[in-house]
Formats: structure tokens, C-alpha cells, sequence
């Protein structure tokens, strides 16, 4: 084996992708260094418990609950530990030190990625996290770097393993949310406390990195509008069905001409909420807990990135690509990664975001009502684009079910609308209102 | 606008992808400056003839039949001749002047790469070539960054749009190959000379790139396996598709572990050539001139990029994201991407490769023939694993179709045996054998 020069590698965090990081930069350290033109020794793991059940069998003289002597002279920190701190700490620590960083640490990211890029910026560090985003699946170094040239029109993504794999189940089982979240708790899909994948919390903080890279902005998490999939229920995966479309949980980030919160007339939009995609669009088709990203480019046209969004040996492959990066940079000098935050768009609030919509009432069946309906839509200036009736015949007496799409509306008049709807008098329940995309 | 510092940018070649290129380097000047925090100035476009028609408006002022003086004094020269030469000549020339280069030309990084490569190692330059290898979908980035840290296993690209689409018609029209290439060709989407396209040339180059990247060694083109979709007729695909079938064109890269011809145990294939793949694999619903490649690799899993694999507009995407890399690096100094060729794997011949088949053959509807096939079958040691016969009414005799689906078989068993079926007195005409890719 060629004599390479040797660099530091300290590993903060043992967990799921953790373990296997260390792993495959045991086993394959050879095949590793010749990519990387360096030798990477591993030289520390930093761990909470030392005699935790771990994934993978590492050497126990590597493991230490402390992580600060493995920072110093440390050329590559590798941070999986994880939440906001220690984690925060321990990355300005090491950039302080000199150290470049590889994370997948979306939460820290998306809450203070600014504040890191900037002390990374200062001493000519970088940091990597190819793995914060999507998991496995390479969308990082395409947005920042393939595509530089071009302007990134629209991004929609599946960011989120759990919710697709229990949106996917409920929509292939005719399932409820409750049984098959359970389901996904016993398999390990979901975690007890499912709140962070659920609440849509996760997809937001990689919806607001996608989003930074994308539009060369940076997109404070307190910007992403954010909903979950808690309200998604069998009736509605049966309706979505039935007209041609599924309910995915999409990460949306989207460029807007809007000259009314812009000077240069251009602004963007970062949103996650569960929505009606069409049956034919390529998110459709992505099953289970696979994550994919659609981007729009004005030149590129219409790209797909699809691949595994979590689980730690995937994840792990992420890691290990931004480790090899970071030393051929290490070793070779010249800008890392760094950020790029030239365009600094402002992000609007949901009320501006345009788009189509799916409203279902319940009304009673009686003459006037879809004339009084209407003209409330109308009022709002929501524009109807197909409207199907069902008669449901109860206990007491005959109500209809309502199925509004409409055409493109604002967000703000849509929820008007909606509320309008809800006051009228003929409407007796707003069963769902839920956004088309990708149509 | 900040004061940046100026790159002087050269472009040898106006065509589809050229002047696009050109007018999007010249509308967002602005905006590319701040991404790569260099000012990129075209400072001249080499073309064949000056009053060409082209599909944008070029400035007559930057237009010059004489590369030449464009070269001197370039920091970046963008080669999108095509062709080998003048272009090996002229980019040989830009990296002894001290420019990174740009290119698209994937039969020239498939002929003379390890030529380019060595050369601008020598000075230090860097060669990107993002557009070189499926258009607008970024896949150089992943494979030799994101997926640097991970072993590919294998790629199963759809890597040519002209015969996507011209094999998607047939599958989706039931109509055969002349017709829908006629078609084609005056549709713009196949050349008036389709070989390169329809004889696998242009994917064996690309397949060549991929290979190269995902194998770290160095793929000669002639090291790879070739065949085109001439002989895919419309009974082929319907037989294909009533069996649960698609057949793609595929460029297949890879890892096998062959003792036979490695003393590391390790070797690779590169082979293009028409395929069955299972309807429900994700590259069996990219339609039309879209390209996707599917990669598998141990720790990532299976990843997927899609995207449109030709089209100027499209393909300018993915050289201008090299643009702003290169001036990345032109400004920041470091690495650029180099080759990575250590592992240097063999690449072996067709013969090697296992896989699984289907056969397709018209025998005489008497008793034993069946026999006799599987005779010839078992001492070829190839292994039945589906069979359907189907009973074929003509006009002076009954003879039977049967389509053998086999387990994996090494290739050159397959051909021998396939030999051995046609000599046997038994087969009156092997109708077709195809690979099985993708179960």
C-alpha cells in the first residue's frame, strides 16, 4: 500500500450510523485511503455508554465518553451524536481546533446552521453533511455543485421514511393512521416517541437545507410552514384513490415571482405538509420507507434523486463520502464547501403560496345548497374546477358529500374560504381540505 | 454587484448545447458570480461557420472560427466541438496553457481520457465532464463524491435517450423498430445517421465514464461489450411484455467476483446491450428520451437518477454547474477531480458474465422434441427455470413456440449451448435470446 500521509479521524456518536461508520472505515481503510489520497486513522469514538448494545462489534480500546482529548489535533470530526448540544459545542470546538467536520445532524443544521458555517468560514474549514438531508440518496453535491448553473425552479421531496411507510401502507391496506403507526412502532420504523416524523418536524429541518442550497439562501427553520400527517385518515386515503391521486408527506420548496414581498420580484416558499400527488408522477411511485427528491431546474428540466432515506449502514455510506471529500480537501488545500447565501431571498408565510387545492364538504341534501356553496367559493375568489356530489343516506336524514378541486388559489383566500364555508349555514362539516401537487 | 475577480471563459463549439450554454453564461452572469464568487467572462465561441442558424442568438462580436487565440490566456475553456478531433488537439493545448477544462464529449473521455487526464495532472488542471455521461442528470458528483466512501456493486444505466424512446414507442404502439426510428428521425429525435444511437456506441461511451468512476479504473471503450436494438423486432416486445417485460437498452457496470482472472478475486463488466427488465423495476418506467441510472451499492442500498439525458438546454445545465465548479477552484485553488484509478480492476470479457436468459425458439410440434431441448439445455449446464409452449398453426405444419426462462448461466455456457440448440436437429429456428436484468 502507497505511503499515504496520515489524518486524524475522531468519531463523535456510536449509535445506528454511527457503529457502522466505524465499521466500514475499519474494514475498508485501504480502498478508503486510495480514494481519499490519505490515510484515515480512526483514532477515537465518543460514546454516552460504553457497554451499550451496538449494532456492530467495535474495538472497545477506540471507545471513550469523552469526546474533548479526541478533538484535539483532530484533522476530520465526524459529529452523529445527534440533537442540538452537546453536539453544537463539540463541532465549534473542533472547527476552533482546525479540524474539517462531517455531520448528518439535520436539527442542529437546520436551527444553527448559519452560526457554524460562519465559524467554519472564519478559520477556512468546512463542513460536510451529505447525510443530514435524504439519508443515503446524493442530493447535497447536486444541488450545490451540478446544479450551480442553473436556477432550481421547484423542489419536492420525500424526505421523511416513516411517514411515507405508513402513508403507503394506509393507502395500499386501506388501513387507519393509529393501527398502522402501532404497526410501524413494533417493526422499528417508527420510534415510541413518533412525534419528530409524524408532526413533520424531521422533513422540515431537511426541507429548510434543501431549500438553502437550493435557492442560495439561508432558510431559518422558523420559516418552513409545517403540518403532519395525524389528520390523514382511511376515508381520506380511499377519496384521494379513487380520483387518481396519493397522499404523500412532500417537502416543498418552490421559487415565486412575487413582487410584493420582494424588490427583485422574487421570493421563496418552504412548506411540508401531507398533499394529493397524481398517481403518474415519479413520487408516486416511491414506496415503503424509500425517500425521493424531485427537483424543477429551468435548464435541467424535470431531475429525480430516489434511494434509502434512512436506516444506519445507508446512511452511514453518506457519512464516509463526506469523510473522503473532506480529507482529499485536507490534504490538497482549497475551499471546501461553505455556503452559499448570495441571493438571500425572503421566504413569504403560507397565506402567499398558490396552488390547487381539494375540499370536501358535507352539505344537506337539499335544493340551493350547491348554488350557496358556489357562490361562497366564488365570493372568495376560488375558482371551482370539478365538483362530484354523493348522496349519503344516514340514520336521520339524507346529507351529500361534496368533492371541490379547485383551480390555483391563494393560500390565504383558500383558508378564507374554508372558513366562510364552515359559517355558512348549508356546510355542516369541512371533512378535508388538502393540497394538489405535482400536477 | 460585488468586485469579483474576472475568469476569462472560452467556448469551442456553438451547437445545440453550446449556444445554449453561451446564452445562459450571458443572461445569468449576474447570478453565477455570486455562486462561484468569480466573474465569468465569455470572452470568445469557436465555431465551424459564423452564420450557421442556431436554435438562440449568439453576439456576432464573440463568434470566431479560429480557436486559437481563445485558448491563450483562458482560465476555463468549455469544449463542446464533440468528436475527437480538434478537440483532443485543442483541450491538449487549453491544460498545457493552464485552463481547466469543461467538456460534453464523451467519445473523446472514452477513446483518450487517461491521455486528458494524465496531462492536466501534470500542470494540475482539472477536467469536468458532469454533461458527459447522461445530459442533465448529475451522476459524475454522486459516484465519485457522495458514493466515495462506498462500494458499488453495479449500475444498470438507460444512458440514450434516442433509444429510450424509440424502444418505449415500440412498447407502448405494438410497432416495429424501421418505423418508429422513421419517426423518430423526423421528429429530431434520432439522427439521419441513427448507428451511434441504435448500434449502443454512444452508451458503450458512457458506459466506459460510468465504469471508469464507479470502479475507480480506468474502462478503455474497447474493453466494452456492445450491442444494439436493431434485432428488437415488435414480436419480441410483445412476447416481453405478456411475460411481465420491458426491454431497455442498458449499460450494466459490473463488480464480480471472479477468481479465475484477478488474483485479488475481483474483476468488472462493462456491456451494453438490449435487456428484459422486470415491469415493477423502477427503470422500466422511464419513458421516452429520459435517461435514469440505477446504482446499487453495498452500505448506500439502491439509489436512482433520473432525468433528461440529451436536449442542448438540458445538457448546458450540467456544463455550466462545471463551469462554476471549475471557478471554484480556479478562485480557491486545491484539488479539482481528477481520476481515481487505484483499484485497477480487470475488465473481463462477455464471456464471464452471468446472468439469467430467455429463450425463444420455434421446434417441430412432435413428441420428444421437448426432451431433446432439455437434453441440450442440461448438458450445457444451463438450468431451465420457466418454460411455456405455445402450439403455432401454419401453413403446411404445426410447429410449437417455446420460451425458456433460465437460472443464472455464464454467458459463454449460454452461447454454446444456444449453438449446441441450433445444431440439434430439434430447433427449426432460434427466434431470440435475450438477458434478464434487474430481478
Amino acid at each position: 500500500m502507497t505511503d499515504y500521509r496520515r489524518l486524524r479521524v475522531a468519531l463523535l456518536g456510536a449509535g445506528a450510523v454511527g457503529s457502522q461508520v466505524a465499521a466500514l472505515l475499519l474494514k475498508h481503510g485501504d480502498e478508503l485511503a486510495d480514494r481519499a489520497g490519505a490515510a484515515l486513522d480512526l483514532v477515537g469514538i465518543s460514546v454516552r455508554d460504553l457497554d451499550a448494545r451496538r449494532d456492530v462489534d467495535l474495538p472497545r480500546e477506540l471507545l471513550t465518553t469523552d469526546p474533548e482529548p479526541l478533538l484535539v489535533g483532530a484533522d476530520i470530526v465526524i459529529e452523529l451524536m445527534g440533537g442540538i448540544e452537546p453536539a453544537r459545542t463539540s463541532i465549534l470546538q473542533a472547527i476552533g481546533a482546525g479540524a474539517d467536520i462531517v455531520t448528518a445532524n439535520k436539527a442542529l443544521l437546520a436551527t444553527h446552521g448559519p452560526e457554524l458555517f460562519e465559524a467554519a468560514d472564519q478559520v477556512g474549514a468546512s463542513i460536510y453533511y451529505e447525510a443530514a438531508a435524504a439519508g443515503a440518496i446524493p442530493i447535497i453535491r447536486p444541488l450545490r455543485d451540478s446544479l450551480a448553473g442553473d436556477r432550481v425552479q421547484r423542489i419536492m421531496g420525500i424526505v421523511n421514511g416513516t411517514t411515507n411507510y405508513i402513508l403507503d401502507r394506509m393507502d395500499r391496506e386501506g388501513s387507519d393512521f393509529a393501527d398502522v403507526l402501532a404497526d410501524a412502532q413494533a417493526l422499528g420504523y417508527a420510534e415510541s416517541d413518533p412525534t419528530a416524523d409524524v408532526e413533520g418536524y424531521d422533513a422540515a429541518q431537511k426541507a429548510a437545507i434543501l431549500a438553502s442550497l437550493a435557492f442560495h439562501t439561508a432558510v431559518p427553520l422558523s420559516a418552513v410552514h409545517r403540518e403532519g400527517i395525524t389528520r390523514i385518515d382511511a376515508d381520506m386515503m380511499d377519496a384521494a384513490r379513487k380520483a387518481g391521486y396519493v397522499i404523500k408527506l412532500l417537502a416543498v420548496c418552490e421559487r415565486l415571482a412575487d413582487a410584493e414581498v420582494s424588490p427583485s420580484g422574487e421570493s421563496i416558499s418552504v412548506r411540508v405538509y401531507p398533499a394529493l400527488v397524481p398517481r403518474e408522477h415519479p413520487l408516486a411511485s416511491v414506496h415503503g420507507a424509500n425517500n425521493a427528491v424531485f427537483v424543477q431546474a429551468e435548464a435541467a428540466g424535470d431531475l429525480m434523486f430516489y434511494g434509502a432515506g434512512a436506516g444506519g449502514v445507508q446512511t452511514a455510506s453518506a457519512v464516509l463520502g463526506d469523510v473522503v471529500s473532506a480529507a482529499r480537501r485536507h490534504i490538497a488545500g482549497g475551499v471546501g464547501v461553505g455556503e452559499s447565501t448570495r441571493a438571500n431571498l425572503p421566504v413569504v408565510p403560507i397565506g402567499h403560496v398558490v396552488t390547487r387545492y381539494q375540499i370536501t364538504l358535507e352539505v344537506e341534501d337539499r335544493p340551493g345548497v350547491l348554488a350557496a356553496v358556489a357562490g361562497v367559493l366564488s365570493d372568495g375568489r376560488v375558482s371551482i374546477a370539478t365538483l362530484e356530489q354523493t348522496i349519503v343516506t344516514g340514520d336521520d336524514a339524507q346529507t351529500a358529500r361534496l368533492v371541490i378541486g379547485t383551480h390555483t388559489a391563494r393560500e390565504q383566500d383558500l383558508s378564507d374560504t374554508v372558513d366562510a364555508l364552515g359559517a355558512s349555514g348549508v356546510v355542516q362539516r369541512v371533512v378535508s381540505v388538502l393540497r394538489v401537487e405535482g400536477d
